[in-house]
Order: C-alpha cells, then sequence, then structure tokens
C-alpha cells in the first residue's frame, strides 16, 4: 500500500470522512488513492478558499474536522484568510499540503516555497512528513490534534511520501484530557453570578449550544445575571423555544452602550471583549474602566459543565421558556434591514442554518431571530471577509437534510463566489440572499468614524456599482438557479419558493 | 500632514503611480488621502489576487513596481498565490498591508495575525512601520529595495501610522549599484560560445527583451551555439522581424529531448533549468548527467551589457532577420490546439501582449508565434495557478493603446476570475479567450505521468463539467461582453471583432 493509501484509510479510520480537494500535479497520488478507499467523500471546490471556509462550517455544524486538500504553499496562502477565521471560530480542520518531492526540492523549482512558515500563522500543529512510512503516524497525530485541541492541523506531504511504499494505516490516538474545570473559578464565579444586576454572563464557543446555553439562561433566570454573547458567534442555536441571547454589537459606540451598567462580568467559553478595530481615541474594547472581569470556563474547557455546576451551586431551576409571541407575518414595502429581518424570522425554516456574512446591512437581522423557528446561526468570526459561501457549503455537506440560509454583502460575496459551483455540484440546500447595495458599505462607516475625510475618489474605490454586478446570471453562470428581488413582497415569495425545493438557490435583494 | 498622505507622496515621488487596491478597515486613511494627493491611481478589485497579479503584470510592462493595498494578514495572504508568480518573474512589487493600530493590537482582535511571517514567504524586504513619523522613509525604503532588487518589499501599516501626524513625505532614495559583471565569466562564456554546435544559449529574465535579445541572437548566428529561452517567461519579445527563440517544454520527456545534445550551457540571466515536478525516476532536471553549466550573467546583473560585451569579443555582426515567413491565414474547421495557434499568429494586432495561462491546451501556441506581429508574451512563472486575468488587467494599465491578448485555461481562470471586473471598471483593452476544455486537463496527464492509477471518483473530483461553467454569462455579470465560439471560423470572426474595439471582451472557445 502508498503512503497516499495508507494516509487516506488513517484519515477515514480517525473519523474523517470529507475532503475539501483543490488538488494539483503533486497530490496525484492522493487522488488516486480515493478511487480505491471508502470512507472519504471528496468534495472538489474551484478555489482553495472554499476548502478551508467549508472545512470550518463542516467542522462547526458536525464537531469534527473535516480534511483539505491544497496544492503547495501557493494553494495553502489562498486558504490562510479561511482558515484564520476558522481559527477564531475554534473549527478543527485537518490540512493535507502536497509538496514537491524531497529530491527535487533543493533544485528550487517554480512551486517552492516556505510551506511551514504559511501554515504556522493559522495552524496549532504543523509537520512535514519525511517518510511514506511515516505517513499514517503524521496524519493519525494531526487528525488528534485538531479534534483535541480544536485547532488547524498542518501536514506538509511532500509526493514521494504519497508515492513510495507505507507500512499501513494507524489507528486514532486516544483523545487528550481537556483542561479540567477549576472549582475555585467556580465558586468565585457563583459569588458574582448571585450578586445579579450589574453580572453579565458572557457566552462565547459552546456556551451558545446545548446543553450549555439552557444551563447558562436558568442561571440568568435565577439570579437576574445577564446573558450576552460574544460579538462574533462561531454556532449559536437560536429560535422559538431557546434562550434569547443578545449580542455585543459590533459599532464600538452601541457596544460600549449595551455594557455600560456591566460591572462585572463572567466568562463563559467567552473572551473578554475586544473591538474588532480601535479608533484614534485609543479605547480597544466596550468594558468601562474597573470592570471586573472572570472566567469560569475557557473555550478549550467544559464550558457546559462548568456551567451546570454554577447552575446546581446556584440552585437554579431547570430553564423554562417564556410564552410565545405570536408569530409575526413577513414585511411588505420597502427593503430595510428592519423588514428583511421580520421577513427572515417569519419565513426561515425550522431547523435551518443561517450563515451570516450580511456585514453592514445584515446587522439589524440577528436580534429578531429569536422569534424565528429554531434554527442555527452562524457567522464571521476572524474578520477575513468572504467565508460566508464556503461556511455555507460546509455546513450544508455537514447536515445533510437541513436547509441553509446565507445571508452575504454583495462585496463580501465576491472573494469566494466560485462556492456557488460546489454548491451546485453537491445540489446542496443552500438559499443565498445577496445583500446587493453595490459599494463597501461598513468602509464609508468606518471613514467617518475614524476620521478620515473621503472625496471623491475615495468614495469611487468603495463603490461596486460601475458596473454593478449582474448576480442573477452570476450565478447561473455557476448552475445555481437565481432571482432577483427589489421589494419585501419579492423577496417574501421568492425565498419560500426556494425554501421549498431542493438545491441551491440565490436570491439578488437590491438594498 | 498625517502619515497617510506622507506615504502617498513618497511613493508618488519615488515614481509609484498606481495602487491595486482592496482595502478594509483599517486602510480608511491611505484611501482618504487619495483625495489629496495627486499622482497615485487607485484602481480597485475584488480580490486580493487580483491586486498582486496586476501590480505583476504592470511592473513586466512598466519596468517599475506598482503598489498594492491590501488588508491585514488574511488579506494579504489571499494575495501571496500571485505574489509568489511575481517575485518567480523578478517582478517588483510593493505591498502596503494595514494592520490594527499598534494600542489595539497587544488586545488580540479577531483581524491579529502574524503579518510579517506571511509577507517573509515571498518578500525579499519586509519592515512594519513604528511611527507616523517614520512612515515615509520607511515607504522610501520599500521603494528603493523593489526597484533595485527586482524584490517584493512589503511594508506594514498600522493604522496609528496613517492616521498620525507624518513630518511630510520623503525624497526617493539614490538607486543602489547592482552586481557588477565579471570580466572572467564573459571570456569563459565566450569560450564555451566559440565552440558552436554542442553549445546552448539560455535566456531570462532581460535576455529576452531589447537590447539584450538581439545580440544573443547575434552571437548565435555568428557560433552556431543555439538559443533557448526558459520554461516559464516573465516576459519577452517576439514576432516577426525579431529572433525566434524556442522555450524548453513544460514536460520533462520533451524537455529531455529538446536538450540532449547540449553539452555546454551558457546561462544568460536564467537560472539552470529544473523540472517543474519530479517524478518518481528521481530525475530532476533536463540536462544530461555531465553536462557543463556557466553562468554569463545573473538575473539581478546587466545581461544586456554581458551579451553585448560576449558579442563584440566574438566580432558578432549586428543581428540580421532571416527572410519572412508568408503570412498564413486563420485556421478553419474542428478547434485543436494546432489551429488555434495558426489563427492567433495570423490575427494578434501589431503590438499586443500575449498573456499565457493556457496550461495544457496552451502549450502549442508559443512555438507559433514567431510568426505573428511583433508581440510580447507573458506567462505563469511560479506555477501558482490564478495568474493570467490578474496578469492582463496590470498589463493592460501599464501599456495604454496596446491590445492584451489573455489565453485562459478554465480551471486556471476561475481562481481569480474577478478581475474581469476591473478590466470592465477601467474599460481595459482585454481580450480573454478562454479554453474551455471542463476540466483540469494537466492532471490528467500527471496522473498517468506519476503512475497513480485514476477510477472514476478521481476522474470525478478533476472534472468542471457538472454543472459545466457558463463562461458568457460569467464574463457579463462582471461587466464583459462575451460570446462562445466552437468552430475555428466562429473564433476568427469573435476575435477579429474582438480586438477592434476598446475595452473588454471574453470568448469561450469549447474545446
Amino acid at each position: 500500500m502508498n503512503g497516499a493509501e495508507a494516509l487516506l484509510r488513517t484519515l477515514a479510520a480517525a473519523g474523517i470522512d470529507t475532503c475539501f480537494s483543490n488538488p494539483g500535479t503533486s497530490e496525484m497520488h492522493f487522488i488516486g488513492a480515493l478511487d480505491r478507499v471508502d470512507g472519504v467523500r471528496g468534495v472538489p471546490v474551484l478555489a482553495e478558499g472554499v476548502a478551508t471556509g467549508a472545512a470550518d462550517g463542516y467542522a462547526r455544524m458536525a464537531r469534527r474536522p473535516a480534511a483539505t486538500l491544497l496544492h503547495c504553499g501557493p494553494g495553502l496562502a489562498n486558504g490562510i484568510a479561511n482558515l484564520h477565521n476558522a481559527r477564531r471560530a475554534r473549527s478543527p480542520v485537518v490540512n493535507l499540503i502536497g509538496d514537491l518531492s524531497q529530491v527535487h526540492r533543493p533544485h528550487d523549482p517554480p512551486l517552492a516555497s516556505d510551506i511551514e512558515a504559511l501554515a504556522g500563522t493559522v495552524s496549532g500543529w504543523t509537520r512535514t512528513c519525511r517518510d511514506a512510512h511515516a505517513v499514517a503516524g503524521d496524519c493519525a497525530a494531526a487528525a488528534a490534534a485538531a479534534q483535541d485541541r480544536r485547532e488547524i492541523a498542518s501536514l506538509v506531504l511532500p509526493s514521494d511520501v504519497c508515492w513510495g511504499e507505507g507500512v499501513g494505516p494507524a489507528a486514532p490516538l486516544a483523545p487528550a484530557p481537556g483542561t479540567p474545570l477549576e472549582p475555585s473559578a467556580i465558586s468565585q464565579a457563583c459569588e458574582w453570578l448571585a450578586e445579579g444586576a450589574g453580572t453579565v454572563l458572557l457566552l462565547g464557543g459552546d456556551a451558545l449550544l446545548a446543553p450549555a446555553l439552557p444551563w447558562a439562561a436558568a442561571i440568568a433566570q435565577r439570579t437576574g445575571a445577564r446573558l450576552m454573547a460574544e460579538s462574533s458567534i462561531a454556532r449559536s442555536e437560536r429560535g422559538r423555544g431557546r434562550p434569547d441571547v443578545p449580542r455585543i454589537p459590533y459599532a464600538p459606540a452601541l457596544a460600549v452602550q449595551a455594557l455600560q451598567d456591566a460591572r462585572r462580568v463572567v466568562l463563559a467559553g467567552a473572551r473578554s471583549p475586544v473591538f474588532s478595530f480601535a479608533g484614534p481615541d485609543g479605547r480597544s474594547g466596550p468594558l468601562a474602566e474597573g470592570t471586573l472581569v472572570h472566567e469560569l470556563a475557557g473555550p478549550a474547557q467544559d464550558v457546559a459543565g462548568a456551567l451546570r455546576q454554577a447552575a446546581d451551586a446556584l440552585a437554579c431551576a431547570p430553564w423554562r421558556a417564556g410564552p410565545e409571541a405570536p408569530a409575526l407575518p413577513p414585511a411588505r414595502g420597502a427593503v430595510t434591514p428592519e423588514a428583511f429581518a421580520a421577513s427572515l424570522a417569519a419565513l426561515l425554516p425550522a431547523q435551518a442554518i443561517a450563515v451570516d456574512e450580511g456585514v453592514s446591512f445584515g446587522r439589524a437581522v440577528y436580534g429578531r431571530m429569536g422569534a424565528a423557528a429554531p434554527h442555527d446561526w452562524m457567522q464571521l468570526t476572524g474578520g477575513a471577509i468572504g467565508c460566508g459561501m464556503p461556511l455555507a457549503t460546509g455546513a450544508a455537506i455537514a447536515a445533510p437534510g437541513r436547509r441553509v440560509v446565507n445571508l452575504e454583502a454583495d462585496g463580501s460575496a465576491l472573494y469566494t463566489v466560485q462556492a456557488l459551483w460546489t454548491q451546485a455540484r453537491e445540489q446542496l440546500d443552500v438559499t443565498t440572499v445577496i445583500f446587493s447595495n453595490r459599494r463597501y458599505a461598513i468602509l464609508f462607516d468606518e471613514m467617518a468614524r475614524v476620521g478620515a475625510a473621503a472625496g471623491r475618489r475615495a468614495h469611487d474605490l468603495l463603490s461596486l456599482d460601475r458596473p454593478a454586478i449582474d448576480w442573477v446570471r452570476l450565478a447561473e453562470s455557476l448552475g445555481v438557479p437565481a432571482e432577483r428581488a427589489e421589494t419585501m413582497e419579492a423577496f417574501n415569495d421568492a425565498f419560500a419558493g426556494a425554501v421549498r425545493h431542493r438545491g441551491p438557490h440565490l436570491i439578488e435583494l437590491v438594498i
């Protein structure tokens, strides 16, 4: 058995059954081995940013890593922006990066580059395999590193280790124990939570999912402490019958306002909040000076267990949802952020997965989705735009049978629009809504916020209206049916139709 | 004057008048300053790979660097693949990479990443600016590094150095002297060249352009030494009335054959030849064992001067073109590589710039272009596909009034198809020909070459036919008029029409 086959069988044994692939010459033996090994599905993508973003979306839903297959340093480089987002989401990913054969590389052929340096910027684990006999063991180590620490593991594979004779697959490594909870951290958190008013229980990571989320809500119900979610949410379970957790707003001024009464912040799977960008005033985060911050459990710990112990210590009754608000109809008339949010809350199918890269227009949506049918919500975590379409692609592959609804700002969507082709090829149930405002709207806001004067040239450089992008044709060219909506009535009809049918669909919502 | 304005004025003073821009929040002061400073044209792009590839194409034509404006580490990462190609082409580029403000970065906000590590993989010069007072000097140093050493210079700009008060622009640095020519290297080369048969004069870099190329041809005419070009050509001046230099073939077996009679190789601006990929046989390059290799002048030296000195020492008469072959008509009938090459040679407008990322279908074209009207030829240099459309975009901006003809394999084109929008926005005279074979054809060849067995799954992963990409709609969606051709007659008509009209156009050639 050659190294490629041993590698592939090791992946399958470790439970990694999906490989988002954009291969090149040096990965041919791996591709060849796919026909001899069952249990790993190769999903082709047209660009590496789609592969890595899809692996992120897959991991957020499946709670286990997918693999990516990337071609040498430049192929990895193309995937780094979405690996950056995946790292911030704590999504496990196993990157398989082909390289030149080891006897060839010293001759500095055109594709030679420093792959380990590139990989190191986003990976918690990086290794170059040196021998066909080592490839199975290296692969098992990569899978374990990704799974145990929820990190990105990057394994560089010179082509000779794939075509050389290997020793057969390696068994999965035993899971490593996590960082144990600290009783003193829990008791300190309980003291603060018991204060009720003035305490914020800030949720991130697993704390926004069952079983942790209902425990957090039980604590809030019992103590009067306020629940909030981190500004960037990797995944949260939302909708009717679930706790409705407001998010720290993106805009610094609004974030400061949302946390102005916080005197104590208890972190559950969350980091202490910071702004995405600081302005010239030098302020870096929304907490007022003197606000106390304490970590109940970190993102790498058993957050659900910590919240359960805290709830027990505080003698909390199980969380009970309040009376359900009457369902509201979809909005009519002009397209506004608020109207869109109302329509989406009314029309989102139950068990949908909403992927939000709506940037400025999309900000109003999250807050309304507590009234929607139960769903999962995920969004950009690392600030590198171009993640939404790939995330939606990977989430749909991880959760077949569930509708994925991808809210996309037009500027962001254009980075990785190639994902639509994979959605068409795999006939994924993804409904994409493009917020078509024909400019990088967020940057107009930022110009003002940081006090940069914007004249005609600046305006021109931040606009996408010359020519306007025809999203209907763009989607159709890649095999995804599409239509345009300019009123809420048209959107409501288009959306209701799209989510009833299998396969991908795109709606250009002109805003 | 704030740092951003000082930076921009320094760029302009250094002769850098074009900035391919994909900005984000941290670059807003730079964008704002564009309205206050004349002399630097901002060209917006939808994705960073377009910015960096366009800067490469610009530099190859203009012989001086353009700037790119990129957003933090992920923005740079998206541009690295084409910077890798630019580095292999020895194209000078000045990257301006925005970053978080220095007081904010220690809080590890979402976009924080190791920009210097990323930049270091492709840059000859990397620096992070620490102070608004230093930004102009740092920018002058970056421009000089790029220009003097034909390297990639990456300047990281925390946003506070842009919004802080600067000291005004810096003057350009004096050019650094290059590596002098060595008389002994020239005399040794002359000895070998004088042997005539059995000596190959291998040209790369500037040796493929005037004034070097006619000197090389004069030497060959005088001595009987054979001219060849490197396998990957950054830029060469070709066509009727110019020396017709065959290229080392890409395929290892053909490259070995092309150089089998070479006993001595004199390098003029070229590197000693290596294959792009070695196979399991372990052979790394096309030269037979025992072939002698000597460098007349390296890529960083005055290659034209070295060739001129060698030609003088060898008492060469100026090169004279042979009798011109009669012009042949464009091909008719079925679309084949040979038919396409014949049509392009017949129809290419004089002074066109041909950008070749035709990969497997396109290999036949170069050899026929000696019979075309005088033109420039450029191609993929670093093996990272996705360079062609950006190169064409940058070349068109550097050389207004000249027709750019971009030959694109469909799989390669899909990495950076966003470049079409910039071509539409700037109304660039780029005619794109998509070789639409609906698969990664080169990889089918490679599977066989390296002995990887390819079954149904492998075949499926390397195919682009489910669904087929509709290139006409794709181009139109981004503002570029397009049509489809399925016969040579249809192609000839479409191409002749496209190059007569101003602005971009795309032809999907179904092959």
